[in-house]
C-alpha cells in the first residue's frame, strides 16, 4: 500500500514531492485513497469541502449498517496527503496509510465495531499552493469563510475556486460543516514527530500535548529601482539590506525567547541581477510555547525592521496572514491514548495540523511516530520502519479501545 | 517617432517595461525599428546574431551607392531597446530614438555624407531574459561564443536558440562577425547618464571616459531543508541567515572601497514560508573604478559569507557568471567629441553598454544625455524634454563631424 504511494508527485531530482492543492500529483493521491477505501469495502465520499471520507458504519446519528450496532458516535482517524514543496514522503500520508492499516489490522484481531468508523484525508493542509494551512478542516469547522478560500490565489495567479473547478470540484458549496461535525465523535490524527524529542526517548509512539501558537505574517519592504552600476551606496533605497537585517534579528529575538521564527519564502521585485530592488516581500513564520511569549518575538522583529528600514531609507509594512492560538488536547482523551499505549511520552509541536483546527469543534488526539533525525519538511524526512509498525499498531490499539466493543489481541 | 514606441512593452501595474529579449514586446520594439529605417529610405538589414542595422550608403569597403562618395569607413550610432523587468523608458531607446532623430537633423541641415552611416539596435544587452549582458555585441565581437550563447536559458528553461527560433531568427549561424566589424569606422552610443553627475553641472550632455570592471558573481547557499516551526533554532542549518549576513556584508565592504555591490535577485529553495530553506541562491553585481579594488572587494565579500557559513552550519559556493575588466574609451575620440560639443564633462561610469563591449574592436565613444535624479533600471527612470533635444543636437553635430563634408548650420 505505502509503496503504492510513493512514486505520487515526486520530483526526480530533488527526491522530494510537490502534492500541491489541485494539482495533478493531488488528484493521483485522491484517486489513490478511493481506491484504498473501495478495495476494503468502505463508503467513499467527498464532503463539500473536498475533504474524502471512506467510512465504515453509517455515521449519521441513530442508525446502522452491515449490522455494526451504531450509536452515531463515529471514531475518525486520518490526515492529509498533499506537501509542502519538496517535502517529505511522511509528512500527512503516514497518518493516512497507517489509518487504513491500522483497520487492516484490526480486522486480523476480528475486532467488532460499536461506533462507526472513518478514515479521511483532507485538503490542502500545508496550504503551499494558495497561502493559508488546513483549507480543508478550517473550512469544515468554520474558521475559514467559503468565500474567502475561493479568492486565493496561488503564485501564477489561478484561485483556488478555478483550480477547484479545473479538477472537477465545486467551489461553490465551500463552507461550514457542522453536521458533519456532529458525526463525529473523536478525531485521533498520527503523525510523524517534525523534532528529536521521541528519537531521544526509547519510544517508537509518543501523543500530543498542545500545539504552539502559529502564525504566518508578510514582511513588504519597499525602496527604490535603481541601476546596480551606477547608484553611489549613499544614494540608494535598498529594501534588500532591510530585508537581510530582518533575518538576522527573527533569527536573534527568537532564540532569545526560545521561539522559533523563519524566514523562508521571499518575492522579489524585480529581480534582476543589475537593479536594486523595489520591493523585497519576505513572510516571516513564527511559533512560541504560548501567545504572549509568540506576540512578544514578532513585535520585536517588527520593531527591528522598522528602525532599520529609518536607516536604509526604505519603508516597511507588516500584514498577519494567518494566526492559530495555542491548543491544549483534551486531556481526558490525551492521557487515555497515552495510558492505552503503555505510558508513552506527551509532547507538545510547533506543528500546526489539521487535529489542532478540529480540537475547537470536537475531541481530538494525536499519535507521533518517532523521527530518527527530527528532519520534516525536506526530502530527507524519514522515519524506521519498525516505527511505521508501532505506529499501525498503536493506532489500531487506539481505535479497538475507542470504537469496538472486544478487547484487542495486538 | 518617441511615442509610438512608449506603448510596447510597458506594463499596466508597474509603469515599467518588460522588453526581454525575443519576446513579443521585443519583436514590436524591432518591428519599429525596422519601420523608421524605411521610413527613411535606409537599408535595413539583421545580421547573424539578430542586431537589426539601418544603413545610409552602402558599409562595404571602396564602394559607393545613392550618389554618397564612399571611404568604406561607416560611422554607426545605436544603442538597445530591450530592458530590464520593470525598467525606464530611456535606458537604451533614447539612443536609438535620438539616432533616426539625429538623421532627420542633418538632413535639415542638408549635410553631404562622405563616410556611410548606420544606426543599430543591439540585440538582448539588458541580458535580464538568459542572464549574460550584451549578447549581441558580444557574440559580433567574438567575446561570447555561438554554441555557448545557444545553451543559455531562461528562468522557464527556454534555451536561447529555442527562443529566437520561435521570433523566426536562426541560430545555427549565432558567432563571432569581424567582416561586419571591419565596416565600421567609429561608433557613438548615446545614452542616458545613470547617476546624477550631470545634473550637478550646467551641461546637457557629457562624454564617457571610461566604463568601470564589473562582475556577476552567483552565491549559492546551501543548508538543510526543514519544518519552521518544530526545527529548534539550535539545531537548523538555515542558509538564508548566511545569506542575509552576506547581503548585509556587501553593503559594507563596497561603501568602504567606494565600489557598488549589489544582491537583487535570489531564488529560494523550496521556497515555502513553513520551510526551512534548503538552498539560498544570491547573485552580487559587483563594479569599481578598477579591477584591482574590485577584485579586493569581491574576495572580502566571499570571506565574510565562508566565515558565516561555518558559524550557520551552512555552505556556499561561489561561480564568477561573467566579468568585462576596465574599459577605456579611446583618448583622441572622446577629447574630439567633447571638443565639438563645447567642452562637456568627462564621466566614468559604473554600467556596462554594448559600446564597451566593441571598445575593444573598433574606436568608440559614448554621449551621455542628463539624468536629473539619476534613477535608472525603474519606471521613475526619466530626462527632460530639452536635454533628450540637446541629445539629439550633439549627436547630430558629432556625426557631422565624422562622417559630413560640410560645416554644421546647427
Amino acid at each position: 500500500m505505502w509503496r503504492s504511494l510513493l512514486p505520487i508527485g515526486r520530483n526526480a531530482a530533488s527526491g522530494g514531492y510537490r502534492r500541491h492543492a489541485w494539482t495533478g500529483a493531488d488528484a493521483d493521491c485522491r484517486l489513490w485513497f478511493q481506491a484504498q477505501a473501495e478495495a476494503r469495502g468502505l463508503d467513499y465520499e467527498v464532503d463539500r469541502n473536498g475533504n474524502q471520507w471512506a467510512w465504515l458504519g453509517d455515521p449519521s446519528p441513530s442508525s446502522s449498517s452491515r449490522g455494526y450496532p451504531m450509536r452515531g458516535d463515529a471514531v475518525v482517524t486520518g490526515s492529509h496527503l498533499d506537501s509542502v514543496p519538496d517535502g517529505g514522503a511522511f509528512d500527512g500520508p503516514l497518518g493516512v496509510v497507517c489509518a487504513f492499516a491500522a483497520l487492516d489490522e484490526l480486522r486480523r484481531r476480528e475486532a467488532v465495531f460499536t461506533r462507526p468508523f472513518g478514515i479521511v484525508n483532507f485538503t490542502d493542509e500545508e496550504g503551499a499552493r494558495f497561502g493559508v494551512s488546513c483549507v480543508g478542516s478550517r473550512l469544515t469547522a468554520g474558521q475559514l469563510d467559503g468565500e474567502a478560500a475561493r479568492a486565493l490565489r496561488d503564485a501564477d495567479g489561478v484561485t483556488l475556486a478555478q483550480a477547484m473547478e479545473k479538477a472537477g470540484q465545486d467551489p461553490a458549496v465551500l463552507g461550514a460543516d457542522p453536521e458533519r461535525l456532529a458525526r463525529i465523535g473523536v478525531f485521533v490524527e498520527l503523525h510523524i514527530e517534525q523534532g528529536v524529542a521521541l528519537a531521544e526517548t526509547p519510544h517508537a509512539v509518543g501523543v500530543a500535548s498542545a500545539i504552539w501558537p502559529h502564525g504566518r505574517w508578510r514582511f513588504d519592504f519597499a525602496g527604490e529601482a535603481n541601476h546596480a552600476g551606477t547608484t553611489r551606496m549613499a544614494d540608494r533605497r535598498d529594501p534588500m539590506l532591510t530585508y537581510a537585517f530582518t533575518v538576522l534579528a527573527a533569527r536573534k529575538k527568537a532564540e532569545l525567547a526560545g521561539a522559533r521564527a523563519t524566514f523562508g519564502k521571499i518575492a522579489v521585485e524585480p529581480n534582476g541581477v543589475n537593479a536594486i530592488p523595489s520591493l523585497v516581500r519576505g513572510w516571516l513564520d513564527s511559533r512560541a510555547a504560548d501567545d504572549a511569549t509568540l506576540s512578544t518575538v514578532v513585535a520585536s522583529i517588527e520593531t527591528a525592521a522598522a528602525e532599520r528600514a529609518e536607516r536604509d531609507g526604505t519603508s516597511v509594512a507588516v500584514v498577519r496572514e494567518s494566526y492559530t492560538p495555542v491548543i491544549e488536547f483534551e486531556h481526558a482523551l490525551r492521557d487515555r491514548i497515552a495510558a492505552r499505549l503503555g505510558g508513552v511520552p506527551l509532547l507538545p509541536t510547533g506543528a500546526g495540523h489539521d487535529a489542532g483546527i478540529l480540537s475547537g469543534a470536537i475531541p481530538t488526539a494525536m499519535v507521533y511516530v518517532r523521527n530518527p533525525t527530527g528532519v520534516s519538511h525536506s526530502p530527507a524526512e524519514t522515519a524506521a520502519e519498525d516505527d511505521c509498525v508501532a505506529g499501525v499498531l498503536a493506532l489500531a490499539d487506539v481505535v479497538e479501545d475507542l470504537a469496538c466493543a472486544a478487547p484487542g489481541v495486538g
